[in-house]
């Protein structure tokens, strides 16, 4: 088997853990005889997959009494539909720090009115401050991570309206004070798990806020009456998360996780930005992501870009490349990613570096 | 490992082949060193999967020219609301033959008048007949099999307005005309693949029906527009799914999987209405679903059913207990279910009758 680093933004490279239980699930899952993608979700032995995925949530997350944890398919896409249609009666507040909280606002603006504080001017390579929440607004919308650009607001706002953080890639990078929040969601498949399924962690009086009907699937308090159990979950998906749930808290939680985060980053920065060639996208350090580190050529060397990511391929570096809409590079550092890979990335950008 | 005849009905038995194949991919996905949990959707390799998947679709279905294939997440639950959400302007008719097509009527009732046949007098236990469609419909909506009260519609049915089918669970179990219908959908996890992922083929006319503001991941064409992968798709149930289809090409396509099924229904019906204590839930041959077999005690030995699931169970027949809601007995002898299963169950029948 080749031997790759996988930089993936998402996608992205889980614990071995998760791999290895899940192949072993698949063969015989619980000793039933039945693999995990054959049998019934209303079995005991899944039964207790689905609370276990809940409790080790709470628990890793220290999530205060009052909040359900759901795990929904249809991906944090779906959820930019959802929190609208569940929350929104007149108005919203959302901050657009890139192309996911982007997305998120066009679902709200179906819904009512929808106010905008925007790092776009700056082609989202910082995070606003010294805005007004406006109070008269439903609830306040935060995108915590932005795969993209390569920023994270990693410190827990306090807002006087119900806060709603889609923490699509970096749930679980770090402890988080879930009290702050009235919701947390996002897709599975950074830090968590396979694509497929998305978590939402909502407080129990986010149920029922408007009048509008709202199908059966697309309402939170259906999923909440139901344990996550109304229709089948997507059952596989789910119990490779799980794997994950238990390699964090094997790992010493989500403490000694961010700590591990910490060093990946810095490891990376320092590189960035002791480098003649190579400059970060996002030049504050606090608001620099511990996931996805962004940057590009500097302007002298701008023709090397193409030539770097054919070396990195070369050296099986696998997915570099900045995302298209803003080119250059991207390292995504996830949870599950090791120190080594980003050491090793750190030797071949100094390798290069000395040939240049 | 444990041996067990696994007659769930659904998520259920699938082919080794899928597992087998799955398991390779989470160790190492097309050779790129990366698990197919891990790999990112916009790469080569995973693009491949979701086009063969499609095509391959396309091909065991022999679907015409204009028809689009989607696999999405959120289950035919998340189905039952975008069918009216996409296509309800004014009414729609609604074939009520059991409990799946009622939560669909639930749902096509929040956006429009909705005009209901139904055999729900009857316990479910038979196919309407002899109805009129309404031609002022939008569409007509049928659940082709029925997985609780063990009924089936097998004709494709003609129809003067756009026929909308739900064929979760007998989805390439017989070959199916599918000219006649203007959409077939439906969750994966009984013949095709595991829970987690829904199949979609829409007529491409189906697209923008209706002026209603749809958001942007409950509109089929803009799952259509991006090929099924506007967001990230769930990738690994897609993969699955993918070998399934694999796995039916390769055993002579549909045509012969119909062979194995009619052949597998026929034992286990004889043997039932050839019983003297058991006795079929549904009377007419023509409506009885050949996947899920339903059958009860007759009326004299009626106090034997506990005793006959406590039989089963011993011989390791997992999942013969009727639902919840009808009671008796049910087999789900879907497309992977071998024969061999069958034949051990109708041994078992018999030989718990003749210590009666």
């Amino acid at each position: 088997m080749k031997k790759v680093h996988n930089f993936y933004a998402g996608p992205s490279i889980l614990p071995d853990y998760t791999y290895e239980e899940t192949i072993k699930a698949i063969e015989d899952f619980a000793g039933t005889g039945i693999s995990i993608m054959s049998i019934s979700h209303r079995s005991k032995e899944f039964d207790a997959v689905m609370k276990e995925a809940q409790s080790l949530m709470k628990e890793l997350l220290d999530v205060p009494e009052g909040y359900h944890v759901l795990y929904l398919g249809g991906g944090a896409s779906m959820q930019f539909a959802m929190v609208p249609y569940n929350l929104l009666n007149k108005k919203a507040f959302y901050l657009d720090t890139g192309a996911w909280s982007s997305k998120a606002i066009k679902e709200a603006k179906l819904f009512g009115e929808v106010e905008v504080v925007s790092s776009k001017d700056n082609g989202y390579t910082s995070i606003p401050r010294g805005y007004t929440i406006p109070t008269d607004a439903d609830y306040m919308h935060i995108t915590t991570n932005n795969t993209i650009a390569g920023t994270e607001i990693r410190e827990d706002l306090s807002s006087p309206i119900p806060l709603v953080a889609d923490m699509s890639s970096d749930m679980l990078s770090r402890p988080v004070d879930v009290s702050k929040y009235a919701m947390i969601y996002g897709g599975a498949q950074k830090n968590i798990g396979p694509a497929g399924v998305a978590f939402v962690i909502i407080k129990d009086d986010m149920l029922n806020k408007v009048d509008r009907a709202i199908p059966t699937m697309l309402k939170y308090s259906t999923h909440v009456e139901k344990g996550s159990m109304f229709n089948t979950p997507p059952a596989m998906n789910v119990f490779a998360t799980l794997q994950t749930l238990k390699w964090i808290k094997e790992q010493g939680g989500v403490k000694e996780i961010e700590r591990r985060n910490i060093e990946k980053a810095n490891l990376l920065y320092n590189a960035i930005d002791s480098s003649k060639i190579f400059v970060a996208k996002v030049p504050d350090a606090k608001d620099r992501s511990r996931m996805n580190v962004t940057f590009v050529m500097k302007e002298d060397y701008k023709e090397l870009e193409a030539k770097f990511l054919e070396f990195a391929t070369a050296k099986n570096f696998i997915g570099v490349k900045g995302h298209r809409s803003v080119g250059g590079f991207r390292a995504s550092i996830y949870n599950a990613l090791p120190l080594e890979s980003v050491k090793a990335l750190v030797e071949a950008m100094n390798e290069f570096e000395r040939n240049v």
